[in-house]
């Protein structure tokens, strides 16, 4: 059995937290950690959506990930100049889908709601943290807004995410940076807060995985998932 | 349940042919096609690795996907101008991480296989078949290879993929484009010839999905890559 | 007097074909082929023009010409990313201008077509082989447009291309690669089905010539371009 | 006289505050705030230094100036895709020239510190809280390496700097957003701890100031400059 | 006291031209030099705004500025390809920003005017001679327009720039590129006709100022610029 | 037949002007002009060849094409950004082909010489000009090299060249632009001092010409560039 820092069982997360009281000027913004990963969500509000959905009555909602350059040693560098990060434009391309996933648009109106999820620190599962995350700040920001002040939210439900793996053939939860480096198989899932699935994504890294082994990481998401889901709405209802 | 266009049933692939008499100049080069989705895969060989992986006696192999102009109707236009687009790029990356997957890279020694996967025509599972192609496309490239005259191959197992999705609530297997379009939930599977998993991803299209059916999915794209591999093996053999 | 693969003659064209039956979703698509030279062409309709011409009640005809990657070895690096490659944008301005030359752009109506010129493997003449061939997929794409059903099609003539030069002091018809790295003077003519000239582009490399060998070499154009219209005329009329 | 926000007098300066109990992975990093202005700045170490640079036994002090999407309400454009933000760009080099006034680069060997000024929420003067939290985190850095821990660090002179402006007729210390906007002249000052000049940068916004203006405005920046040194001193002594 | 070439003393202008007999189509042009420092500066009529400004009955001025890359030994390379010159941004804004602050933009109405300097010869303040220059070139622009034919031209006053510096110790007038080389100090400083400030922007290179030092270069400037501001007023009378 | 401006005849040229003595620190330079048409051509040397090049004892000569802003009414929009201009890209292959047609590359051993064409009036011709004046200037930086000094230059010949044109049916010399807007068919040739073709691009603008025309367009070629052949001779005698 592989040996965790902090003495974590195969089965645990990291530490959860979600802390709204951060600078920014966006509608909505949460500091959520997982561990030592940190990310900075906000949710800007814009009164207009992309050409190809003007006229339809409908909102939209994307999301933006980044790494900032002191997040890694060493440094990260800048997406700048054009150049093509196609990591970052995957994360990206995941967050905005599954937020979307349990918002209703339309009763949005024309608006589009931008998550950015900027990494202050990156120790493993900064796409999951920033769904878990994302989810927190949209939802603040649609609380911002007139129509929903009453607090009867468009969601058809939450939403949240986490990684698992298979490290030394053993499925873990919640894998920290150490732990993904050594890990056969990396699984990101992203599942509702009753329990659906809105995301499976299962990459073996120069290795394979059989069906005992998938099924024992998706037994293990859905736990952690169910804990995370339960801290998003207590910090909602605060 | 779902009619199918030519009465394929629920768990049936659509035709699927490979054809290596083609233009080209390239060390390997393949046709494939599921009904009317159509990829020329090319796999060319260059004498030498990244500058990140220079020096450690390994070789590299990569992809590039691309959908030419008259492939979709509309025209799709072209990735040029420094556009990011985010979906080829995300593509590209899990043609290339399958194909390492079952790829000896030390053997090949000091070279870097570039898999080129053109879309000719796209009905749907582009991504998928770009997989099973690539493979063999590289297979003929390392074939030609002096030291891999004999036959022996540095692969660990072969690697084909397919795509499996939810319309109207049942599980169907090998999605064409109109299917696709009206599909809840969209999930591509990559398998080795021995039914080893190298990647599950599964989306809901604003839709979610519970757990028997991820199972059903799973045991239909199992099915379904199992022929696509005899296909593979009966191809290279000849 | 230079040795000609397969015992062609200074004036004799390659082996040249159209064939309309490959996959694709434009509304024209034509595989040409000159010897081992093969481009796949395509002719896409989009009920709009350019902003520059709106509302002049006028069409538009542009070109894309590209090489893919498997179509040279070496193999051909793709034009992502913002580099300027200037020779694909002087051919497919030659090709766009060319087209253009023999089309009637006030009866197409305010329409844009665009023909891409794929290349699939490269043995000299590919940008003549495009012009020849995309004159095919335009006509083809027009002839699908309800107005022109009836067959009368918005040409004042038809255009084609071929390529001469100057090997070892003796001018050639129809150079393959071989031949045109050996040219100290390399010349594209493009004509009309009636005998008329739309473009002469001769360069020396390196080199250069007389007013008795250009005139030559002009000589030997027409009599080339006037087999490969007729080529044209009568795959367009099956 | 204008009024300002919580009564400030025209010569004081907003609360100021330096913490280095952040997230991230970088050799120095500290939170700076002056108001509600936030910015993350962090100092990451390279082995390395640039190629013009190199075989001179010399360093090499950088600096990178970014607005976080959320720090502004309408939400601020991240700079991806090779567009050129000409105020960022200028806003870093004034940056980073200001940083090496004060550092002995040849004390760091052949290392590259790049100082990354993230700003989490902007409401006037981040250009000038950027150097002065800047100099900070390129302390902390500098301290982290093995050569420095004595505490001797290779600086000249300490660096700070604050900006005025005149609203309504007057000059004013320290701007907030609300202040800036309403400017006829905005000066950025850049002066060492000892009271010397870097940096003088006055602009007339569609207006003009004449000598007593521009010297008032100079004392105005000696007297804030003086104070934030000795808040820099008192941070890096604990 | 610092050798100055061909005996200039320290308070002295280099020799400076205006002549406006020069090759171009812009409704203003004219051909500026200091010492071997040459510009041409024209400006470019169009009758549109930006769309930020579109519908206020307003007009704009900005500014492009650009050396050929024959103007330095070594050659210039071009800003070609989405690289981004910082410089080149940061000295275009400056121009720009200088020029608006003495032109009326209401009388202009809905029209741009881009001032472009383009340098053919580099030695020492290009910035500050394309300011002086570019309001000559603006001048003539607007003096074209056909409201403006009288002469009464929407100029609160005029403008022109000079540099300053510090060269062994000792303030210097209008550096030429061998002295700037050496300057521990450079300044540049803009200012109207009628002697006011519009942008003082001194920098230290790795060196530092003190207030005397600073009051001396500010008042080396403001002779040097009355003596630009009689030369364009005696030019545009012409 | 068609008025020409000034009275010109239908084979004569514009007044053709060679001056060195122009602002620039480039090896060589010269402002060429044909009637308004006005260039500035220079020649840099760099003490390296590209890359590809590389240790094969020979130099490069290169050129670049540039409208300046002001050349033209409406003005002409920079080049930056990353844009791609398909005009100035076809334009700059041909000067530098056409140049090192006539260079011994061997004897200029590993150095490039870029030749700079910057258009200051743009009356058509441009191109045409630029290779006649890029001539002058390259000749004038190869002098410049010590091993030259002597004055025997390393081209096997000189090269110039002109634009000629149907205009109302009618061959004309040396068209400009009211003339070129008006023509059906363009035509530029580059020719040898020594009367030989080094490159003849012809096309016909939405018409079509005969051989007769053809062979009309290229003696009037031949006799214009024999005169700017000998202009050419005499500014380089002085």
């Amino acid at each position: 059995m592989p040996d965790r820092s902090e003495n974590r069982s195969v089965d645990s997360l990291r530490p959860f937290r979600l802390d709204s009281n951060v600078p920014g000027a966006a509608a909505g913004k949460v500091l959520v950690s997982a561990g030592r990963t940190t990310i900075l969500c906000t949710a800007s509000i814009e009164d207009a959506v992309p050409p190809w959905l003007a006229g339809r009555g409908k909102g939209w909602v994307t999301a933006e990930y980044n790494m900032l350059p002191g997040s890694t040693s060493p440094r990260k560098q800048r997406d700048r100049g054009g150049k093509v990060d196609g990591r970052s434009s995957e994360i990206q391309r995941l967050i905005g889908r599954s937020l979307r996933g349990v918002v209703n648009l339309k009763a949005l109106g024309e608006r589009t709601i931008t998550v950015d999820c900027d990494v202050l620190e990156a120790d493993g599962g900064t796409r999951t943290a920033s769904i878990t995350g994302g989810y927190v700040a949209l939802a603040e920001a649609i609380a911002s807004l007139p129509e929903f002040h009453s607090g009867d939210l468009p969601f058809t439900d939450s939403i949240a995410a986490v990684s698992v793996g298979i490290v030394d053939g053993e499925p873990l939860l919640d894998l920290d940076y150490s732990e993904d480096v050594r890990a056969d198989v990396d699984m990101n899932v992203v599942m509702t807060g009753s329990g659906r699935f809105v995301e499976v994504q299962g990459s073996g890294e120069e290795a394979t995985f059989d069906k005992v082994q998938l099924y024992a990481m998706i037994d293990l998401a859905e736990r952690g998932i169910a804990q995370l889901s339960q801290q998003q709405a207590s910090h909602l209802s605060e």
